[in-house]
């Protein structure tokens, strides 16, 4: 019988953020994987050190990079290295940081894997979003508020016309882009950075000479 | 010295979606509150269960009602009564289904107790939706797409002509008009309840006569 494919979520950096299935789920892995990204390499692992004991690792090629093609190979051979473990009857647990559904390169491989007939479960984590506000104390939306999660690279002059809540995210350096925007317009915003791992820092508001990370979220209240 | 608060999120329904955080910081307060809201009682509770243990418990009186001016009323005499247990050295958790800051009644507590000069701490919990996307399979969101979280109040008509993957979620009857215009429109929409919980459903798309209930979860991707 084929080995099953898990995308966990280990949360946003705080180790205790994981959850019981997901701490259950890496000790019934037989195999890990790492993505190899170049950058924010094996942050996932890092948080969930306490847990991944001595267990057999892969390490995947999956670079980070706007070539589509080079990222479609590198996610075809890292599919073709876990479906060998997963032909041999092996349980692969992918770690991903936050949750695996949401900006995760483990969507990516869930889909190919799912697609080749394999059966693909997910783990859910809390997001980094969720974090930040409990970190800041913001709440980030009540009653008949929508909540919109803004990836950096979107248009930030469209989004902050939306209804309702905003959430800027990844893409640390684009990120100064949207501070501007919010500076320019004179737009309330708080912002929370690494929340959960060392070098946390929270802001109130953007009136300091702030520079965002790869970790920062902004949080932005109608 | 004043007690703490803790809004204490406990995640969409399995207990094993709870964090080490979550069942550490239950652990840690002296005194729990249910909020009694004339439906849906307690869940939290339940899936808290095997932590609660035989900690003192008080109950909030918190209906669910659009007067405004009641709903204040009720949320004021709830921050009384954790004020008093504060005031008494008492740390008080407030367990809270899906995620704390989000659509849920502590967020309002927390800003009142706050703003009177208490602490009151978040402990994120894992949201309802990315457990609907773990179950379903689908990935919510990659690279530069956006994500909206709306709430059933909100127009969705006006919801289904943002840019990025459209999740509809709350206030269960209400649902079922969003259901009516997807199909109408004929948009690909994938539907989850009562994830985690006892009758758990998916639905891959809403061909079928389906009927939403307050823990359905409709995700709609571009």
């Amino acid at each position: 019988m084929n080995g099953t494919l898990f995308g966990i979520g280990v949360g946003p950096g705080d180790p205790e953020l994981l959850t019981l299935k997901a701490i259950k789920t890496i000790a019934d892995c037989d195999i890990l994987t790492v993505p190899d990204s170049g950058t924010d390499n094996h942050i996932a692992f890092d948080i969930a050190n306490e847990y991944v004991g001595t267990k057999p690792i892969i390490h995947l090629d999956l670079p980070m990079t706007r070539d589509k093609s080079k990222l479609m190979e590198k996610r075809m051979i890292a599919a073709d290295m876990i479906c060998v473990e997963l032909d041999a009857g092996k349980n692969v647990g992918f770690l991903t940081i936050g949750d695996p559904m949401l900006y995760s390169t483990y969507s990516y491989l869930h889909t190919i894997i799912v697609s080749r007939g394999y059966t693909a479960k997910v783990i859910p984590g809390i997001t980094s979003f969720c974090a930040a506000a409990a970190a800041l104390g913001q709440p980030l939306c009540e009653s008949d508020e929508a909540l919109h999660i803004i990836p950096a690279l979107y248009d930030a002059q469209v989004a902050l016309n939306l209804d309702g809540t905003k959430v800027f995210m990844k893409s640390g350096k684009k990120l100064n882009d949207v501070i501007d925007i919010l500076k320019e317009k004179k737009v309330k915003a708080k912002m929370a950075q690494r929340v959960g791992m060392d070098g946390e820092q929270l802001f109130d508001d953007l009136d300091k000479n702030v520079e965002s990370d790869y970790f920062s979220i902004i949080i932005v209240k109608d």
